[in-house]
């Protein structure tokens, strides 16, 4: 009907699979669509936001859809919890509160769903935070896929600290609380029976403990945010886009396991964009490196913290550069996204 | 694998609809399976919650599932903010923020999901309301019913009001803020195509309003909750069972607008059971109950409140009983719940 004049909305277009996978697409979709929706409304779409009126709470929502419903290292239920549990904690907060809802297919087996939950309860607990309310919905047959999670988490801010995805500063130390790529290649590899899965676990963790231990570093610390959809790659381009700063990361620091390199080769993956669920991007001042450093180490969760890089003076705003091993450099693009549907 | 001791979880059970449809099934289903799963966390699963540690907020979640996307009066965009409003507004609550989660199905034309998401922004702008956060999933083609949505509130608690469904007290006046059974006949009818449609609309709208009126009455207001799954067969049971009360209910007091009781008669449902999204039922000391009213009647949306019952002293725990027109009593069963699936 709008052969004639299809207009500025493309309204013959619809909803591609990348456009839930965290990268440009993604982007484009909560730009060109979602956030105009919401006009008028108080702020952008945030991983965590402020609660207006009480400005040290914070809170996040997250939709969890991964196929299959159990892998290596965890489950729906648990990567729901930590998920939220994350994002929450990216803005400098301790968990106070979760809320879940499901979404349930008639016919999953109520063993499944026991499973889930009872997964969801004990990483719940496990993490010191309290399920208040839910909601279950059942839908017919073929309606839904088993069953999709939702968590909406609350959190308290440390005194004193204040990240965000905006205030990296040129000079800034950029560290890994732990090895890359984890989460998205067991899951693909469970999905898709390539026999990596024997070899690896995801890294579904909660991090909110790694944030305390950096608290008494308060405003030191610039930006924290875990690099789930879009790996580490996304979650650079957003810090350096958001922040007005370049990034440059040395490749060699960056810990990618040897079964994540393989697996990567195999399907043609760069590492950097394979989704993680239990490692942490601190950006933080140069004269808190060494500290923030110790204090993530000093965590079982932090073991393997590294320095990745830094931010350089003057370099080109919203650019994330990679050393690489020989020498040479080359950017770290946004991921298109439409590589690794159904992640978390 | 159970036949010689299938134990006392039956894991050959699976989840049906009725699981999902607010009545006695999902009661089973929660208490039997999610809350156990849950057990150790902070307390029972209830519509809102108290957020631990400060007790004036109240945090609620749900997850929109309704078949069709658009309907008279509203669409799942429009609901997932009304719905979410109410639940918060029943603990006494002014809603502060919401989040939004959106589950959408590859190939989901963008403009039905423009369309939706033009809808709830709209819809929390009209309820003043911000949506502070967000999240957006795509799954495959047949992995999803075009798209779900999940809200979640906070609010704040009016100063004094702390009503609960564990408070209902016997001489309590029963106040209905409007007509029965609209939400419910309007998208069954729609979906089915039964003709209806073209004679009635969704009551979906927000009821916070109707509570700040309510706030001056402080104490005396014992019991808030919108009818919506299972109705206000559903809603009744509850507050008689948590509250460990009798309730009588008038019928002819109950307003049922014709096309609601036609489509019900031609469908074999009781009006009770059917879901709304845009009434109250009230319960509040009788010294309260005409002001009550009057506060109620000085709002649109509370135009046509009216008192349908009161809490008997002495009546037996949990039974809620109807007085028919012509003089008959007749005990208000807790709906099963399978009637009417994917109804908000």
């Amino acid at each position: 009907m709008t052969a004639v004049c299809p207009g500025p909305h493309h309204e013959d277009e619809v909803v591609l699979l990348g456009h839930g996978a965290g990268g440009q697409l993604t982007a484009e979709l909560l730009e060109g669509l979602v956030l105009p929706a919401l006009d008028g409304q108080s702020g952008p779409l945030e991983d965590a936001a402020l609660l207006p009126g009480h400005p040290e709470l914070v809170v996040s929502t997250d939709g969890f859809v991964v196929s299959p419903l159990f892998f290596p290292g965890g489950d729906i239920g648990s990567l729901a919890v930590h998920g939220t549990v994350n994002d929450v904690a990216m803005r400098g907060a301790r968990p106070v509160a979760l809320s879940m809802a499901l979404i349930v297919e008639e016919g999953l087996p109520l063993a499944d769903l026991r499973r889930v939950a009872g997964s969801l309860g004990a990483a719940a607990r496990a993490a010191g935070v309290p399920v208040v309310t839910g909601d279950t919905k059942v839908v017919g047959r073929g309606a839904a896929d088993r069953v999709f999670v939702n968590t909406t988490g609350i959190g308290q801010r440390h005194p004193g600290l204040r990240p965000s995805a905006a205030l990296a500063r040129p000079g800034d130390a950029v560290l890994l609380s732990g090895p890359i790529g984890l989460h998205g290649t067991t899951v693909l590899s469970t999905r898709e029976g390539l026999g990596f899965e024997s070899d690896i676990a995801s890294d579904s963790r909660p991090l909110h403990r790694l944030v305390a231990a950096l608290a008494p570093l308060g405003e030191r610390v610039h930006t924290l945010r875990d690099p789930t959809r879009g790996g580490l790659a996304a979650a650079l381009n957003e810090i350096a886009r958001d922040s007005g700063v370049a990034v440059e990361v040395e490749e060699g620091s960056v810990p990618v396991p040897d079964a994540v390199r393989s697996a990567c080769e195999l399907l043609g993956l760069d590492p950097l964009v394979v989704a993680n669920e239990g490692c942490m991007v601190a950006f933080v001042a140069p004269s808190a490196a060494r500290e923030a450093l110790d204090a993530l180490r000093a965590l079982p969760e932090g073991r393997e913290a590294v320095r990745i890089g830094e931010v350089p003076a003057g370099g080109p705003e919203g650019r994330v550069t990679l050393r690489t091993l020989v020498g040479a450099r080359r950017v770290v693009d946004m991921p298109l996204g439409e590589l690794l549907p159904r992640i978390c």
